[in-house]
């Protein structure tokens, strides 16, 4: 097993590689830059070194972050989601410099970044693809034909985009045309490749994601489905593990389709299949070469902590689980408590924490870096918290989720928590079947009151007082 | 379902208590006294009564907590663990002005509360007792013939007795000459009963104990057991759930000893039935009629929420588990962090908790009623937090137990928690094979130094700084 390793990352993912680290009796290494001076994963890492005044700067630098692996001894290096965690040079690198990458290997992070490939890759295995043109588009005349053959609506989309960036949806020709350049141009500014293709556009689908494991003896497992369609603007807010709303069949029939393509790649560690739903019809829309920000929610259904597992892998152990081993048990719900103000456009509000408290007791999971005093810096997502609630039945979990957003304090920015509260009172999230057409379509669910605690209440008072007489 | 619930009781189990209640839609009331004016459970509950200056006097009169439940429209109270948990008089007073009591009735907790009656109930359902007295001793004469026939060493006991008070061991004839008169003195003045009887001492025994949930339909089911073997003075600290050291087999014969002991005093709502085993042998040795402490574990291994169940089942609902329904799923270990000095012999260090930091990340659960600032009152026990950590196995979870004791910022007060570091480092812990004598038997595990955390002693200093600065 490794002896030391470097993680690539800030704020709670890098907090949760520490604790795997410090389960497996693995020393652990935090970079920082300047406004993560006072970060929760310095303070919990066994070293931390400073990696740039820039605020970014220093998580970006593969070649800097590598060297920084080797020169303090470290023989693997943790990328977390995010920032490095699919750049395929970083995995490259690594190789290169003998330090073990804690994900797959740099051509299979290349192959699914380019969606085109991945498709192709895909298509090959006879995983469902939604239909769309045959690899990249060569001119806006394939573009129409195209478009004309799978039927409108179509979604153009950037061949190296991401992060619901450079995505076009075109309902007529008419569209296309005026798109087509857009998405060219910026494809072209944000990921260096003008390269384009077009699928057709998966009406209010659900947003269906297998977790897999595969080690480097072959061998590759699915931990079930997370349900993610309760999203904006394709940001998820809160995943579910199972989906409350695939019948056994289904479940059984994702998780092998999984485990297929995971297979058809030579797939090595942690990895997500991400699907379309829609007409009992299975979609491939991307894999996700990572351990995912919700991950949590697969570890509280199936008992497996899937960072020691990564870890695993990449040190060359085989899986210690058959696929008969791994079980799920209750509902697990995340709700990604973001510093946003959801009446303002979720607007980020930035800032500092003037009082955090945990929230506990049973089914109760937390995964953060904020505490009580700690300044969320704006350079960074806007993500403080994970709450991840589990019960044994769909029913208990909802109540579960109330009760822990209700017993959570967490004062001094505005955060997406209230709303999630609405969320969960409304009978169409309750009844357990939704697509990702929930949120746009539930406006209403922005229209509450901001109730504030009467101990809040007296705090602030009491501040107010406090700083009038100058104390 | 009940509308309204009177919480008598207060610290951790009250919040748990209060989180039950929200999850269920049922308005929680607490009570509380001076010290606990700013008790967390008073901050947490639906609405809170004031019940004296008297630190304790107002966690324990029946008449005025039932009055006080009725006045303010109650129609269940909930009495946790302690106080008036298996106070039969309370649980008279309840039904009699007609408010539901969460725990089986009066009768049973009478008889279970006599240790006499409670043996002759479980040798009458064919539960092995240890060997012992027939019923109360007469004089000292049928004392030393009992203790003749069942042979030496013997434990005298109080028949009222209970928290480990009112039991003295007996090596011999004359040390039992000269405890029989100390015993009764004792238990005349702790208990107002000079009842005591005789049991063969049990030596080394493992202390095992198994969870159970009646109906008042006379459905009875077990939720596997806890092993409580690590104690100090009858005082548990950690507990276990499963038992490490039980065989498949063993774990179903005390599971169907509990239903069994359940059925035959018709018990109804939920309980502990407390083993003690040996060379093999298992003998009942109490039964206790009301949710304890360490219930959490048996809620992490099963999933069960059994405060919930505890209040279905006050309301007359019938249980929602048949026995196949419960699975137990890995392992969880509690650890009782208290507030005490291990190093000074276990002295209570009641305080101020100056930093609270909760752990979290995977399989870990914490049950509490501290925060950052609250005093910790000399008049109550002085367990401040319960750690839970799970893993899907032993090792796994020890290493989680030791992730999260480190994880976990708890400043002010000396507590039990690097104490339970040493344990968990400790390999005749880790083999998972031990008796109540593991803690008298390592005495060298209270022989650590203090490893204070770089960014505690760097606050202390910045404190001390500006303490002379006058700021």
């Amino acid at each position: 097993m490794f002896k030391k390793l470097l993680i690539a990352n800030r704020g709670e993912i890098a907090v949760r590689i520490v604790r795997a680290c410090a389960e497996m009796g693995i020393r652990s290494v935090a970079i920082f830059t300047e406004p993560d001076r006072y970060a929760l994963h310095v303070k919990r890492a066994d070293e931390a070194h400073f990696a740039g005044t820039d605020p970014l700067a220093g998580y970006l630098d593969p070649r800097r972050i590598v060297s920084l692996a080797v020169e303090t001894g470290c023989d693997a290096i943790h990328p977390g989601y995010g920032f490095l965690s699919e750049n395929a040079d970083f995995a490259r690198i690594c190789a290169e410099r003998g330090v073990a990458f804690v994900g797959p290997n740099a051509d299979v992070i290349s192959r699914m970044g380019d969606k085109t490939a991945a498709r192709s890759s895909m298509i090959s295995a006879g995983i469902p693809v939604t239909p769309g043109s045959d690899g990249n588009l060569a001119d806006l005349k394939q573009a129409l034909s195209v478009a004309e053959h799978v039927g409108y609506p179509v979604m153009l989309k950037a061949t190296s985009g991401g992060g619901g960036r450079g995505i076009r949806r075109c309902d007529n020709p008419t569209e296309l045309r005026a798109q087509y350049p857009r998405v060219i141009s910026e494809a072209t500014k944000a990921f260096g490749s003008a390269d384009v293709f077009l699928e057709k556009c998966i009406l209010d689908p659900k947003h269906i994601e297998v977790q897999i494991l595969a080690d480097s003896q072959g061998e590759a497992i699915h931990l079930f489905e997370r349900d993610c369609s309760i999203q904006r603007r394709n940001q998820k807010l809160i995943e579910i593990a199972p989906s409350p709303q695939l019948t056994p069949e289904q479940r059984a029939y994702v998780g092998e389709l999984a485990v297929r393509a995971a297979r058809a790649v030579n797939y090595e560690n942690a990895g997500t299949v991400e699907f379309l739903l829609s007409n009992n019809e299975v979609y491939f829309m991307e894999m996700n070469t990572r351990v995912q920000v919700e991950h949590t929610i697969t570890e509280q259904i199936t008992g497996v902590d899937i960072v020691r597992e990564q870890i695993r892998i990449a040190a060359g152990l085989p899986l210690q689980y058959r696929q008969q081993d791994i079980q799920h048990r209750g509902y697990a719900l995340q709700f990604r408590i973001n510093a946003e103000d959801p009446k303002n456009n979720f607007l980020p509000s930035f800032g500092k924490i003037t009082r955090y408290y945990a929230p506990g007791g049973p089914g109760v999971r937390t995964d953060t870096a904020i505490y009580t005093g700690y300044t969320i810096p704006p350079y960074f997502d806007s993500m403080c918290l994970k709450l991840v609630v589990w019960a044994l039945n769909w029913e208990d979990a909802l109540d579960r989720g109330a009760r822990a957003l209700a017993d959570m304090r967490l004062q001094g920015v505005r955060t997406t928590a209230p709303y999630y509260q609405e969320i969960l009172k409304c009978p169409d999230f309750r009844s357990g079947v939704f697509t990702t057409s929930f949120v746009p379509n539930h406006p209403e669910l922005l229209n509450y009151s901001e109730k504030r605690h009467p101990s809040e209440i007296a705090l602030a008072i009491a501040a107010a007082i406090a700083a009038h007489a100058g104390l």
